[in-house]
């Protein structure tokens, strides 16, 4: 094995173990010894890829929120009319819920931590911005295509990607109730049929 | 001063230490010691209140979530028609969220620990199965007097209260750019344009 990819593979154990240490322990009761003892690497191979714990968990959330991030932009970016992407956007919730659900507490985690300390705010917040600055120019293509009607684009994008966070979160919390295979489609086609043209409030 | 007035005092004074150093803090982190000692209160009077931490936990998640329980079924039960009702609960979204943005952190911390703990679970899921309920029950309202078209009224429930969830943990991590004063109604609107008799989709 080369050292450079044992290198990566020391990375990766930390990530891992970090991921299972922060779900099942909080971030606030794991320590850098704990990590190293559940990933089996020194205390000197930790520093040698992330300076600090903080450094770990700033690495889990980009890598997380990059993943969500290149896949909306992938079907953001189609060829499609907009009321098609975002049908087909709507369907990627049940997707992101299915793979959020074990996700789900280290993700309350990092809204926590966002509301304590500024730099992991900053990091949380970024991709929210671009889900939303994402959805808006998609609103926008449709009301120029004439696909959907002249709604406030903003507001239509925080209505979208506030779904969207709610659904996960629900269905995380409620899987039995809050997650029925297709709710999760269902409840955004709704929102879009409000977004649409010819919709019942054209002259708001 | 009777002693009956002095122990709702000390009770009360626990629960907001509590509320402090559990945002503070983390939940995790917070001994009944640091909050005996925010409050200034004996071991043994706090015990006198509350047999454990876990026991302030659910009695400040019990009294949040039974305040905004309350609000929505008072509005859901007035006498307007289904889309005004709906219309106010929305306008409800902009005061939940100015409330909440000083507790996200705890409501965070609350589903943090429901994905680790079933009796903070269950405290947890009930009002939000309640909050569905409650929709659920004022959309089959809409649909019976006309005014909503035939939709799915757990999806449409489901989809509400998922926006509202959303729009509250938005607007709290980014309060400059998620929190315009009329976002939430705005958005909540256009979910309610999609269930409005008249849109679009009523073929769906």
């Amino acid at each position: 094995m080369t050292n450079q990819k044992r290198s990566d593979g020391t990375r990766a154990r930390i990530l891992s173990a970090a991921v299972e240490r922060f779900t099942h322990g909080g971030y606030d009761t794991t320590s850098v010894a704990d990590i190293c003892a559940a990933a089996n690497v020194s205390k000197g191979a930790f520093y040698h890829h992330f300076p600090s714990k903080q450094a770990v968990f700033i690495a889990l959330l980009e890598q997380w929120l990059d993943e969500l991030d290149e896949t909306i932009r992938s079907v953001a970016a189609g060829g499609e009319s907009a009321p098609v992407r975002l049908s087909r956007l709507a369907g990627l919730v049940g997707q992101v819920s299915e793979l959020g659900t074990g996700r789900v507490p280290m993700f309350l985690e990092f809204w926590r931590q966002a509301a304590k300390d500024p730099e992991v705010w900053q990091v949380t917040v970024e991709p929210y911005r671009r889900f939303r600055a994402a959805f808006a120019s998609l609103v926008a293509d449709g009301i120029r295509e004439g696909s959907l009607r002249a709604v406030d684009v903003d507001a239509a994008a925080l209505a979208l990607v506030s779904m969207g966070v709610g659904l996960v979160l629900q269905g995380a919390l409620d899987p039995a109730e809050a997650q029925p295979a297709d709710a999760g489609e269902h409840a955004v086609a709704l929102l879009l049929s409000g977004l649409a043209r010819g919709s019942d409030h054209d002259t708001k």
